[in-house]
């Protein structure tokens, strides 16, 4: 974290992960015993106000926050940990959230799950909610560009792990998949088959996995020495209608592409319908694995990332930080791996 | 809800639905201003004993919990509704979780998801942190076959609804699909394509739609004056191998079955890799529709249920309480629908 960022996030905390600050914490900075602080955080009677002040101020510096589900319980808290998701309907992220979910389980912790549903100010929105109602920790894929709204939550203890994309404008742990190896190897596998014409049509340009899969087609293009027209490359939703329109644009005319790369699950499985409809073979290789790839005519070739390891390596790492660990934040990248099994092979139609 | 089970749940609450009592409740239920409520809350001083006394009373005979996420945020709550599922790698249930938070959106809430993982405890435990994380509503998807623990989480104004099962021991509002008439359909669908040695391979018997479809197998037998062998009929996890083993034996020796009835997505995708494998055409009828089942060889017929349908009915009946309704709770139950799309019109092997 950059040193103005830090300035800006408040009161300098005095732990940066690990375990929030107890109350144990404040009593031993404001000076007093553990049964005062108890008394002012739960505004029993009792204590004099000049003590008062002095527990409160203990409580700004330290970024004390009263668990209040443990008092509402009545019995020991909980432990939980949040994990905000893009998209609760695509099945990419089904394995991944069981995967934290199986974490936080083996360590005793419950697991909330939100959707921001690619929409920044709904992320941002959902954290704080997910702090509000006392989460330890937090993992985030995110759909915001800027993570510095967290800096106050992580300064007070709540430790944030990024999965499938990283953080804006933060240092925290990620987890990502290796889009751009993933994607140049699976465009070089198209042009290893004899396609020259390839089309990349991919999600939308500002998310980072998007863009850097796309970088990943035009590395591969370049490497064989082979143009890139306009019309090849196509970013956006992916709402089968715009994919479907961008697959019919780029395969009509002479010059039409012989094959594509998809740039999701979510945009193969929609290429895979347009393809079935045609009368010509169109090679197709996919990002991410799907159920029933294999099951199709033909089986579908993917780059296969592995999202319920994503999800066990960001959990691991989560809780790492909540059992104390304070080295500097870890950025693990996973390798993708190709799975060839038929649309991928698929000669260029004459 | 019977009284005994009530007076368990603690002081009769003089609300059962609606919105929760607030800091205005409490003021006029002890005669006192709404600053002396806050100030008694809040802990502050400048209340006599004896008003704190009254206000204390005051809040435990509503059951009023203030709002702790509201002080920690320092700004107006965000309302929230939780969404307790029994199977994040579930896709049937990516539809129906959208289908709710975008229920929950248009009224401004947002939505927390856990799972249960099948287990009524973990069940009990997550619905338990989410309403001590001050969720104002919870649609559940039920693990557990006794909601009695719910009682006082419901007296206090937590709006509770079912969805795709029953609640156990309580009275709630819940909104399934028609289980039994959609699987007894499905039989007799495959029944009229010829077959007579049909089995069903279903969920395990512990679990409402797992049961209820079973009985629409048998029904449909019966209806037909078909015996139906004890080896016909399997219940249990929804484990590929467990599945692939009951589909195999069922198949095996002379009076092997023809056709499956499968009771869920989760055993269907797996049958369709079984029968893939066959040197003969086996008839297949799934329940639950799944992405890209008209796309494999032969495409699948299936009994669709509507999982979006019956999320956003849930959730609307979920809001249709928090906005005050107070009427008897209700029981909708959404048909379901034949999609016949090749492998259930298959003729029996001969």
């Amino acid at each position: 974290m950059p040193d103005t960022a830090r300035a800006a996030a408040g009161p300098t905390p005095e732990r940066r992960y690990g375990n929030r600050p107890t109350m144990k914490d404040v009593a031993a900075r404001a000076g007093v015993g553990l049964k005062t602080v108890s008394r002012v955080v739960n505004g029993e009677a009792g204590v004099s106000p000049d003590t008062e002040r002095r527990v409160q101020e203990s409580i700004t510096a330290l970024g004390f926050r009263r668990n209040d589900s443990a008092r509402i319980l009545r019995k020991g808290r909980t432990a939980s940990i949040g994990l905000v998701l893009e998209d609760l309907a695509d099945p990419f992220y089904a394995p991944l959230s069981r995967a934290v979910e199986e974490v936080a389980r083996a360590h005793g912790a419950l697991l909330i799950n939100g959707s921001s549903a690619e929409d920044p100010a709904r992320e941002q929105e959902l954290v704080l909610a997910l702090c509000a109602r006392r989460v330890d920790g937090l993992v985030i894929v995110p759909a915001s560009g800027d993570h510095r709204y967290l800096e106050p939550e992580i300064a007070a203890g709540v430790a944030t792990v990024f999965v499938d994309r990283p953080p804006g404008h933060i240092e925290a742990d990620q987890v990502l998949a290796d889009s751009f190896a993933g994607a140049r190897d699976g465009v070089a596998h198209l042009i290893a088959h004899g396609h020259r014409r390839i089309g990349f049509i991919g999600d939308r340009p500002g998310i980072h996995t998007a863009h850097e899969r796309q970088r990943g087609y035009l590395a591969a293009m370049e490497a064989a020495q082979l143009p890139v027209h306009d019309g090849w490359v196509a970013a956006g939703t992916t709402d089968p209608e715009r994919v479907r329109a961008d697959a019919e644009r780029m395969l009509s005319g002479p010059d039409g592409v012989t094959a594509f790369f998809a740039g999701n699950n979510r945009v193969t499985v929609t290429l895979v319908r347009v393809l079935a409809e045609l009368d010509r073979p169109v090679a197709l290789v996919g990002f991410d694995d799907f159920e029933l790839a294999d099951l199709l005519v033909p089986p579908v070739t993917v780059v296969a990332q592995d999202p319920a390891q994503l999800g066990r390596t960001a959990a691991g790492l989560l809780f790492r930080r909540l059992e104390g660990a304070n080295d500097p934040p870890r950025r693990m990248t996973h390798p993708t791996r190709l799975i060839a099994r038929g649309s991928g092979e698929l000669p260029p139609a004459t």
